[in-house]
This record gives structure tokens, sequence and C-alpha cells, in this order.
């Protein structure tokens, strides 16, 4: 028997279904959904979905229409789930395939926005695999990774539109040298730590497809905690 | 009449002959220093020294030999005349050539640190340019750029010997991405700003030479004030 909750994100009214043993929305999720700015109308890919929670949730922020691209079968059928339980047929598609196949469902210079939580780790980084098989798909490069992902992105992007990712800091290097073989421009760049003095534990980048260079801006910090305490700021984004 | 100015970094002790119609040392020199680990024996470069102020304010953390390579022949000799003034003859040379021509001064494989203050601004943003030449070419890349730079570097260093340097955070992803292009590994990555709520104005990188991949930690940001005055650790770094 599988165990599926129903959980909201922040105060969008959008509800997602979770299965706890395949693989939850987290922090990240939420941050990310805050950081993006969705286009008001158009078409907006959410890449490696997952159980759709981001691209579910910005149908409380826009009324484009949302695209769930998702490799894993159990995550997408949940994702599906959620689509009919909030009654968003018309506006949110699930499609559940591999990222490198998304051109079979979607033309390219089509898509508004983009939003990405994608795997983390490196493939080469095995040492810390100890998850489910799908929780292991979601969270390391087994079956994408940030070149191939950023490539696509770039492909179904209209020039001068925005993506926006989350990313862990300890591959910063991995995340802009990809954007930049892609002709992402990073534009806005944020940086996540618990605390004021803790080093970064997750990156949040808005890029956008241009021929044109362009200057980046590095943004304050969102710190989460004040002391023991949400700082004023997590609180807002967390409940907003 | 030029005017020569004499200027000491933090509490170093060493002091700066400066013409300040040419270039003087700035908040960036300083930081950098503050940030540079330098070896303690051996030998270090300061790539693009001006008028050697980080190079030479080093003799007071290292007993290593400290080579100043700067292109522009009055900014040698200023580093030159402070060589001589601080007694540092033994310790410290001043090599007035083109980065790109630094392997006739000195071998490849053989340098144990590098600390660097490149010029900032790329050639293509020539809309700024109001300088004397001297100013212009310290602070724009009009005979070197920083992927020649890194490239030079990079054939100096020893492996698993560090680089430091100091950049504008607009032009993060050229920086990055020249290192990786050039194996050299970004370690350590600090953010520095005015007030804790504004966008980023400089960043230090510290990296090293190898041909492991390697994790990056985004530091702790270094807040320059608090509301009005200077921050403690500003203050600390100022006056060390």
């Amino acid at each position: 028997m599988t165990k599926i909750s129903r959980d909201i994100i922040a105060k969008s009214g959008i509800v997602i279904n979770q299965d706890k043993d395949l693989y939850s929305f987290n922090l990240d999720t939420i941050l990310l959904y805050n950081f993006a700015k969705p286009a008001k109308k158009g078409k907006i890919v959410d890449l490696c979905s997952g159980n759709g929670a981001i691209g579910l949730t910005l149908a409380a922020k826009t009324s484009a229409k949302i695209y769930l691209v998702e490799l894993q079968k159990p995550l997408a059928d949940l994702a599906q789930a959620s689509i009919t339980d909030n009654k968003l047929d018309d506006q949110v598609k699930s499609i559940n395939t591999d990222v490198k196949d998304v051109l079979q469902y979607l033309d390219h210079d089509t898509i508004d926005t983009i939003v990405c939580n994608p795997p983390y780790f490196a493939k080469s980084d095995q040492t810390k695999i100890k998850e489910s098989p799908v929780l292991a798909i979601a969270r390391h490069e087994l079956k994408t990774n940030i070149n191939e992902i950023l490539h696509q992105a770039m492909i179904l992007l209209k020039e001068n539109s925005h993506l926006f990712m989350v990313f862990r800091p300890d591959r910063l290097v991995d995340l802009l040298s990809a954007m930049k073989a892609n002709q992402l421009q990073p534009k806005r760049i944020r940086f996540v730590r618990s605390h004021k003095t803790d080093v970064a534990n997750l990156v949040l980048v808005d890029g956008i497809k241009t021929h044109k260079s362009s200057s980046l801006m590095v943004l304050p910090d969102l710190v989460m905690y004040d002391g023991n305490v949400l700082s004023r700021e997590a609180k807002e984004i967390l409940n907003e």
C-alpha cells in the first residue's frame, strides 16, 4: 500500500499528490517556485518535473499552458493525478518522456519560460547513492545531466525567454559553464544559506536565451534562519 | 612634477610608492591581500601587479621569492622603487613584461602561489574608457584578458598550487569558465557587498591547479558596512 499525501506549496491552493517513498517536494522546490517569474501567457515547461510540484503550482501565478516533462512513470502518474484533482486538465499537461526526447512533444523556439530542479549529483559522485531507484534517478545524473538539460532548454526556449533553476553551489562552475556553452546567459543569481555565516547550500539562477553578452547580478543572499528561528523573508516565502 | 605618495596596506609595514595620476591601490587590492594565503616558501607571482602593492605587501606574510609581472613601465618602475625603499631586493623582483611573455622570465610548473588583480572590463565594453592610457590599460582588457591571464597562470603554477584573484561579479561566468578551461578549479569563492541587502560588487576566488574535479565552497559574504559604519570584519581587514 503506497501512502499518498496531499500537500500545498505556500498559499498557492494547488494540491500536490506525493508519495514519500518515491520523491517529495522539499525546500528547493518551494524556493524555486518563489524565485521563478513565469510568463503570464504562452507556454511554460517544467523540465525534470518529478511529481509536478513546481509546474503545477505555477498555475497559481500564470494562465500560460504548462508542460511537465518527467522520465519516471510513477512520478508522471502522480503529476497526472494532481492535474485531475485540481481540475487543471485544460492548462497543465504531463509528458512522460526522457528530456532528450522532449522535441517529439514540443517544438523548438516555442517556450516562454522553463523551470527546472534537475538531478544535483554528478555521475562520478556515486558514493552517496543509498536511495530507492526512483529517488536515485531524481537526485543523481544517472539518466540525464546538466549539459543535456540546458541544451534542451536552449532549443525549446524562444529568444530572450527565461530559464529558472535551482542547483548546488558546489557545482556552480558546471552550471555556469553549461549555461554559457548553450547560449543561456545568467542574469541573476542568488545564494541560499541556513545562516549568514554558513557556506551556501543552494543557488537559484535566472538565465536568458540570447546571443548577446550580458552582465550578471549576484543578488543579496537568502538567509533562512536568524539564530534558531526562520528569517522574516524565509517565513514569507514558506507561507506566501 | 609627479606626485608620489607613500601608502601602507593594513599593518603590513611595507611602504608602497604610488602615483595617483597613474594607478593607486584601492579596496580591491586590500581585500585580495587579506584573502590570499601565500605559500610560506618557494615562488610567488603577482600577475598584472601594477605598482606592486599586493605582491610587495605579501612579503609581510611569507619568505617566498616574489615576482611582480607588469606590462606598463611607469608602474613597474614604481614597484622597483618600492622594492628598494623597503630593502626587499633579495626577496622581490620586478619583471616589466607582457603577461604573454612571462615564460621568458619564469619556468612553467615552478610557482607555488599566484595572486592577480586583473583588468576587469571586457574589451567590448569600451563606453567607460575615460581614463589616462596607463589607467585604461590597468582597468580594461586592452592588452590582455582573463583567458590569457588564466592560461599563463595555469602554465606557471605547480600542480595543486593556488591562484587567488579578485574580479567583478558581473563577469563571474567569464571568470569561472576561463578557470575551468585552464584546469584551475575554483575551491572557495567569496562575494563582497557594501551592505547585506546590496548586489555583490566584488568576488574573491581561490582556485587550485589540478586535473581532479573538485567541489566549490561559496563562503559567507564579506559585508563592508553595517548601516553607515564599517562592519567589524571590514574594520579588521582594513587595519589588520
